[in-house]
């Protein structure tokens, strides 16, 4: 692990969402670029003392140098985003597979400059976009794409937070600090935290691809360095309509991300905060409640839940689902077996650049005159 | 009452608002343009038969020829809005006051002309913008008003519906058929019904006023005459930004109006369907339920109120107050006497020409290749 | 109408709910038993000064003097518990029809008398169980009634109030005061009061019958002479279990209402203060939920809606359904016609006897050491 | 481990929440008593083949053999009701702390010997009554014992599920199997299973112990062995009501866990399906929701807490914070040190006792004649 130390709170999630499914062992880590810091998170995490490193490069150069079996098996990356190619790159071409957390990268060169490097690797890199990993999203997405609420025409996606309401950043936050300082978010603040969660789970579900997009991207409090608040009006590439809004002033507000695809026949409604249940509203008969672990439900919503109907899953467990997955298709890679297609799906490489690409899109269409914007 | 005879929809919700405060009695109309069906409906009303008229000139002459006292005190026009100038104006000038169902009238010059009548003639005219009458409504409105949620940084608004999701008007559906029929509705279809109506909403509760917009207008259901979906980015005179999202082809949903008000302290959510509670999410302690007829709400939330908390209220209680408080005004004006304020406060001419304006600048938006059109 | 005068509640109620479907006016009132406050509560309501009375015997005399068709055709009885026998009979007996307020009488023996003189007279006799007009709570009945959800196995009821949490009789509030004086509301507080709209739900919906229960019957509040709280374990004729509990101590609630019926093969759910929505959780397909409006509902719940889908219909329009099928079944009597069975659905002097027996078995079950008591 | 193989249900519920803080690594286990399905389990966990043992027995003598250090620090139990009081003693017998599934034995006996043995050992022995884990559980608690709500006047916890309602235990499926044997499960279905849920939530969150009871007790499928339903009049030991109904036969639910508190000055809601809110009804101020993350909660609440606002956390999460508590008092109690009391908070050998001695007296009122039962 590349970050996480004692104060961080991704980091911990990563270790927690890992730890679930009993795949994954915690063997090493650069906790922190203060060497020290790293030295007492590592034996909070009980992390044998001589495994603990002071940088990400001392840890991948020493880990490389033990025998295989015992070295560790993929590196996690979950740093600040002007941290993330750094390590990403290293890790890559030294042999090991990564797990990094979202966006991909502090700018679209470094993204897409990563992308290389991994396709010419041939190893496994998986993307932390962790809303993907609830069952009942994993149902919605099977849903579009056997057609069951026909071919999608709008699509609402809206990630309202109201944390930032104050200039919070001028405080001792740590999260806040770096999240809205150029230097290490890159050039977009909301956008690049949360907007980019919401494109991605809109994609994920319909299928389909942003064509273009016009979007009104506001700095609200002053004092601010980077943007807190955008409003978003998308053309996808089968025709369909959409609304992205997300804003880190929505007063209030917690984690409200919620998405709504309407096809021809039925609209899907699902809410991150009651992650268990998937509306579907039909056109011509009851709206339906599905529930994780109710029924019959998709297979790939099926295969990622984990206790019985009536037992909420939450944040974690999601997250876990991307760990379990790309952990089984790198224990699959080690071992030289075809890995059970239920496991190939986390998000990778290109869904990071693709969040680039929307990050740098929605930017430049805050900026212009122009109504809309090419992805 | 002009319109409204059998098989109409808002005419009899019109009937039904007016009566249940006890202080309106329907005393005479013109229910259709077929003066037999006409007949037949004004003896469904109860009405007498030399009250019930062929046409709404025919009942503007008749009446006025009555003593006072014995004819009616007022006009309510609910038409399909290609027939709300003509009454209007004939009432107005004829020395009756006017309730009248929105939009305003079939285009822009007719609304304009219509305040410039309603202004001249002095008398009292109702624009049946309904969802303003919600207690809870009032209670947000006040809550802006007094500064409660700090300046108002945000606004989403929307109004989905999914009824016209299929091609509704080539059958025999008579309420889709007007709706989406230009010579009927004007330029818009779903903007003109319930775009307007998420407008005015929005500008009722937050006291400001939409400066600059920029729309993405569509017709999506093949062979429609009129839009069916809209997506518009707001600015509002603050500097506030805006999303308002309406759509009739929304599938599976009913009447999914909601409101959410962000502010420096708080935001404010209130959703008709559910439409005893408004929600406040306080930046700095738990979010609260704020209940029709619960506790310390606002004077004007108070006296909108007809029943003690846990019993719902719903659309024909708001829609009641509207006439409810006409009722008052135009009572105090026969009697000559001073109107309680509280009674003061329904949608007006000017409601109405606010919300034509905004049909025609949205529906330019949508053409243009510009990003912002002003107000 | 009898009663409801200046400051009343339940009057006001009745007024509105007769008002809305434009099939009852209100021509004549013994408005209060003082006189002079009669005569202002009856200009109030716009009720000629001629036809305001001093008492309901006066009222009920000079009527029935009057000419057929200028005489009022029914009597309403809005007056505490202690004021229903004697204006029904008079009533009654003097070839009226009556609505009467629940619970029916202020005891057993003067209900099983009434019933008597209704069944002697032939006339028309509404009593005001609200709650089972509404739309939804129809399609609960039809469904149990069409075997949709199995055998029924267990119905929970509960009716939840916290307004009388603190001695509020003991200040001046009116509504408490007569609601928890044995002199005016017989031998039962809370259980009188709201237990009986929560037997009377219950039993209207499943078609079945209370047949022995057991009942926990407390005062929690010091200084209070009637029940303030009760928990209730209910056997059926059909030998479904059931539990009811009602309380005006439970703090913080409102009318909270709330039903459960589960059968063999589902569960019906109905929240008084939600009450366009009917939740079915099936055995083995997703939950569905029935609104309002929307779809294929059975026929007694579509006769009962007013308005198109997703526009809320609440308290009152529940209540104006009982009016409007008691006035439809009036004017076919006056008329010497045959009325739609449609309009032949309201609660009964009967369904007022039964709700007077589970009051004095509920109070003599909780005074009892027997587990159960038979009704 | 003992338990929980290949095909269990709970067994792989206590290997997650054990794993998700990272205090806990399974190193042996009895995962069957069938010892190569054991065998095959184990392999599935990571377990050394050499840890992985035949039976309890085998396992806990191997273990007791190796060096301090190396052997197991304590026993997780997740088999049937009628296989936790021997392993249990077995393992407190020979110095090893223990984790127990509830209920805590087959019959009272057992549980009151166990009780014995677990004062005498001075060992550490948890009881996975999972529901008091979640954090908004922790600040109910906190509230009552604060004095938030006033004095406690009256309790609703419920736990209605569905999936018994047919006779479920006649297909193979092995849950229903084992819960509905009388050889297996002890002389309570339903109320052994969940009815002690509600019990131990009740008298957890409001500090009070059931003093008497009165409890219908059913089993409505037909050839079922032991009950399926139960509703229970209680009063506890200050005077307070309250009703239990918990169901295996209320179609369509899943585990629709709720209890209501209702003070002198609030009532307060949780409700497991949702468990990240806290509903408190002021009678004297606007319903409040406390979420867990969110804002001013009590310090039990936030320490039981592992994700900021907005990110669900579930059943899986309050499960790990008993595993958590207790291997803090483990370690503490191994490495000689003072534990911090925030981690003694979890369920005991007595939860046990009472929670046996609940279904036993539950079962015998269920039987009596008398209407009160006492505890």
């Amino acid at each position: 692990m590349v970050g996480g130390g004692r104060g961080a709170f991704i980091g911990g999630v990563h270790r927690m969402a890992a730890a679930i499914d009993g795949e994954i062992e915690l063997v090493c880590g650069a906790f922190s670029s203060n060497p020290e810091k790293s030295r007492l998170s590592g034996k909070d995490f009980y992390v044998p003392a001589d495994r603990v490193y002071g940088s990400y490069a001392e840890m991948i150069e020493k880990e490389k140098q033990l025998p295989e079996g015992e070295r560790m098996d993929f590196v996690s990356i979950v740093t600040p985003n002007h941290v993330h190619f750094g390590p990403a790159k290293m890790a890559l071409e030294n042999g090991f597979h990564v797990v990094c957390d979202k966006p991909l990268c502090f700018d679209l060169d470094e993204a897409e400059a990563l992308e290389k490097i991994v396709e010419e690797s041939g190893l496994i890199f998986a993307l932390t976009h962790n809303y993907t990993g609830y069952p009942m999203v994993k149902q919605a997405k099977a849903m579009v794409a056997n057609g069951d609420i026909g071919k999608v025409r709008k699509v609402v996606v809206e990630y309202p937070q109201g944390w930032l309401s104050t200039l919070l950043e001028s405080t001792d936050q740590k999260q806040a600090a770096w999240r809205t300082d150029p230097a290490r978010s890159g050039i977009a603040g909301a956008m690049g935290d949360i907007g980019t969660h919401a494109e991605n789970l809109a994609e994920y579900i319909t299928g389909l691809k942003i064509e273009k997009l016009c979007a009104d991207i506001s700095t609200i409090v002053d004092g601010r360095l980077l943007d807190d608040d955008g409003n978003v009006l998308l053309r996808f590439d089968n025709g369909a309509r959409g609304v992205l809004h997300a804003s880190q002033i929505a007063a209030g507000e917690e984690n409200n991300l919620n998405i709504r695809v309407y096809g021809e026949k039925a609209g899907l409604q699902w809410h991150q905060m009651e992650p268990n249940t998937l509306t579907v509203k039909w056109q011509d008969k009851p709206t339906e409640l599905l529930r994780t672990g109710v029924g019959e439900l998709y297979p790939s919503a099926q295969s990622h839940t984990r206790l019985p109907a009536g037992h909420p899953e939450g944040y974690l467990e999601a997250f876990a689902s991307i760990y379990r997955n790309f952990a089984h298709c790198v224990r699959a890679r080690i071992e030289g077996k075809k890995v059970d297609p239920v496991y190939e799906d986390f998000p990778t490489v290109s869904d990071g650049v693709r969040g680039m690409k929307f990050i740098y899109k929605v930017i430049e269409s805050g900026k212009s005159e122009e109504k809309w914007t090419k992805m």
